[in-house]
């Protein structure tokens, strides 16, 4: 169909590439591997494709995107199972049932208690569904909590997401910035701390408002700030921007004086479309009188939830992440996981000998366990590629998501629930393999096994399979052992800069490869 | 599970209801059917249940709700087919794609470009997806179109929609309103005339805004005003709310002056959670600066649709929803359908004698085809009950939802996409033989055919069923004749106001019935 012509030239170019690699490794598993060309900057795995070829080793697709992204696949298999019902039940699905109907006032209070109970949420506060995302509720917090522009609000910047939310903020109140940018203005490796936000918030603002997940930088509070505990100041209640770590570790709700709590459902409760905000029933009643009346914390709590039309389905399929939440073995198990996600990647990235870098110090207390973000071989732009269009080879994607936001040298692995464990020791050990290849060292003897295995990994799987396999590496958890496989005298200035030109289609590719 | 009480409180009331209508028929065949007692208040049919027991005689839930809706069937299988790939094709669906993923551009602009396709957008228009529903462009429209509260707008204010509009506008600009309320200061049964707009608009109005569907009034524009035809004048821009009848009729975008248009998602063309504006682009550039940037049309247009996280799945079934009506014709057959389907309901209320109202007169030209109200033996509670109740008995809901919104006696059915011609058929036809059941005509002898004809439907169509059997009634769409089905000396002050109370549980309701 003729729509569908961009994607299905994604999936062309997949085919040359994967087809044209299984040429090359047939043609030339005699040669060593380290040859050299550059990689097809066209290539999809650069332009940022969720589709790798299908016949990659992974059993699935493994989806590192930093939202929206895949949820827990037994999450998906129940939503498919119980919000697609077989039409010969006579049961509507919650896409097609009336917001109004008790059915799906039962999902709603189902979705809502669940919530409550998962998150441990005590009953002074609220729990909305918003539409409009996370940028909905930066326009939104400020109108719900200023009767007008003149209100003052300490907005604390710690990277991309506040800093969109303090601009738009400025709209709406006279925001005072708290920013923990660093000297070159640009990047943010860490939050303020809280003895410096207790000194330098407007005492007359009606909210703090902080992220406790940057995603893009890479940094994350893993316990919200309690003020009380630096001077015995009373502060204004916290505002709370969980987007994308939220049900991923416990909130303070009291000790921390959380005034609201928001949460776009795309990272870790469900898909686009939903915006959870949890506000305690205090704070309701001083919005700005031109607040739309969709975006009114006050208007949709009075009409439970239901004033208008709120995404049914949405609001089903987070009940349904709750849920799973509960079976994992609630809020920490759900953390236990995440630390050991992140600490898999960052383990990994430190025991590199610095082959991967990630801008967060080991030393920082900050470092996401959401997003992981690492460069290959200090950004080197053609090693990097080459990370990037094996990995899709091999079913791994989303570790570079074509955005506005620069990201400079770095990739981001981002953990969400929808990641499992197994599936992060994955891309770790194809991380370790990767860079075992690239890596020379000076003992010619080491080198040459590093070789020797990469070749025969090269190799396609099956006389079918123009992929390579992945069954050498093993992907169990034990397996992940960085110190073992790395080179002991590897260091970063000693890697050899290689790759392949796999991806153009062979009349433009002559099968002969030159050492650089 | 705890949070699921009241859903399977309700399903336990439908087994009652049913095993008790079963017990009712099984005991009482022989005795006269216009038996009568009070239909329980408490019925979940009362309540707005749209899950029928799951024994009745239809092969799937009728749902004839105002929306959220279903979608037509062979939509929902597709979406199932597409949307939910199998984990083993390494294709990932649109809920877990990145909104800026090479794959979900390509379903974006697939979406589009059928919409633009179906409904014949012409290039100065572009078209948007936001968030927030109706309610959302309620605001969003006079926030992008007025720099400040000072500016005008002129309203038409035709029903329950328009009116909630023009509330929230009087918050971002300065309104002139056009109403055509009745007398009664409450109802609307008309549209105001092109040349009453024309003669009493504000011609200093950035737009003239009118919802082209009242789905609670039931009225409709079948064709958008040409104001220009009127005396050459030429008036503001129009902004069409086209939520309810959007891709059931062509739009004249030029020769109607339609500067917006918009339609939220849930009835026609989609899931609830996502809105399409479609917006001339000259009117861009004049928004209030404290337009949040996710509702500012300029912001997002700017963006390709991608300033913010977009519902990625929802943009996917709107696309969907296209392809489908280019299957089945294109726009004129999507008219033509909804014509037969509400010529239908309105032929069946005018051929009933008066059993069956609707508000709208029939020389209205401003019937809508979307909604039907329409009011039981002129609203008389018991039957209009025991007809929800039987109708829910058969599979066929979505008739009475419970909404803020006074509807006085009147029903609704609602004829969405998502509604074949022939489950129109099947209520239809239901609506027949419950007119016919409830009429007592003076002919002795025809009165006893009709409680013959439906003493025979009320046995259970099997000994595990303890439904109704409407084989009876004919469900093709051939067998529509009110003519031949109704007593030719029907009245409406002639029927007799029968009930049964077959909702009660057991020990409340002795098997024992009494003719009143």
């Amino acid at each position: 169909m003729a729509p569908f012509e961009a994607m299905t030239s994604i999936n062309h170019s997949g085919s040359n590439f994967t087809s044209s690699l299984g040429r090359l490794v047939e043609e030339e598993s005699q040669q060593p591997i380290m040859t050299a060309d550059k990689v097809d900057p066209n290539h999809p795995a650069l332009q940022g494709s969720l589709t790798p070829p299908a016949n990659c080793p992974s059993s699935k697709v493994l989806n590192f995107s930093p939202g929206p992204t895949n949820l827990p696949a037994a999450v998906e298999s129940t939503i498919l199972r119980r919000c697609f019902p077989d039409p010969s039940t006579k049961r509507l699905g919650s896409m097609a049932l009336s917001h109004r109907s008790p059915e799906f006032g039962a999902i709603l209070r189902n979705s809502i208690a669940l919530t409550r109970r998962v998150m441990e949420v005590p009953p002074e506060y609220e729990i909305l569904f918003t539409q409009g995302g996370g940028h909905g509720q930066f326009a939104a917090v400020p109108m719900n909590l200023c009767p007008n522009k003149d209100a003052k609000a300490t907005y604390i910047v710690s990277g991309t997401w506040s800093s969109r939310a303090v601009i738009e903020a400025e709209k709406y109140c006279t925001p005072t910035a708290i920013s923990s940018v660093n000297e070159d203005g640009a990047t943010f490796t860490s939050f303020p701390s809280a003895e410096r936000i207790v000194a330098e918030h407007d005492p007359d603002s009606k909210f703090i408002y902080m992220c406790s997940n940057e995603t893009v930088n890479g940094i994350e509070l893993h316990r919200l700030p309690v003020f009380d505990d630096v001077d015995n100041t009373t502060v204004p209640p916290l505002v709370v921007d969980a987007s994308s770590d939220f049900t991923s570790k416990p909130i303070s709700w009291r000790k921390s004086n959380v005034g609201i709590l928001f949460a776009c459902a795309s990272k870790n409760i469900g898909h686009p479309g939903i915006t959870m905000v949890i506000i305690r029933k205090d704070l309701l009643g001083q919005a700005n009188p031109f607040t739309p009346g969709f975006l009114n914390y006050e208007t949709n709590i009075l009409a439970d939830n239901v004033w208008n039309t709120i995404p049914t389905f949405n609001v089903d399929v987070i009940g349904i992440m709750m849920e799973w939440i509960l079976d994992q073995g609630g809020i920490e198990a759900m953390e236990e996981n995440s630390v050991a996600k992140a600490e898999l990647m960052y383990g990994l990235i430190e025991d590199s000998n610095g082959f991967y870098g990630t801008p967060i110090d080991k030393s920082s207390e900050h470092r996401s366990r959401m997003n992981v973000p690492f460069c290959v071989a200090g950004g080197d732009e053609e090693l990097t590629n080459l990370f990037l269009v094996e990995c899709w080879n091999r079913g791994i994607v989303g570790l570079r998501t074509v955005t506005p936001f620069k990201q400079g040298i770095y990739l981001r692995a981002s953990l969400y629930h929808g990641v499992s464990y197994e599936e992060t020791v994955v891309l770790a050990n194809f991380m370790k393999e990767f860079a075992a290849r690239h890596s020379i060292s000076k003992d010619v003897g080491e080198t040459t096994m590093v070789a020797e295995n990469i070749s025969s990994a090269m190799e396609p799987a099956s006389p079918d399979s123009s992929c390579v396999d992945l069954s050498i590496f093993s992907s169990s958890p034990t397996g992940v052992d960085m110190a073992l496989t790395l080179p002991k005298n590897f260091k970063v200035s000693s890697y050899t800069k290689l790759s392949r030109d796999m991806f153009a289609p062979p009349a433009l590719a002559p099968a002969s490869t030159t050492l650089r």
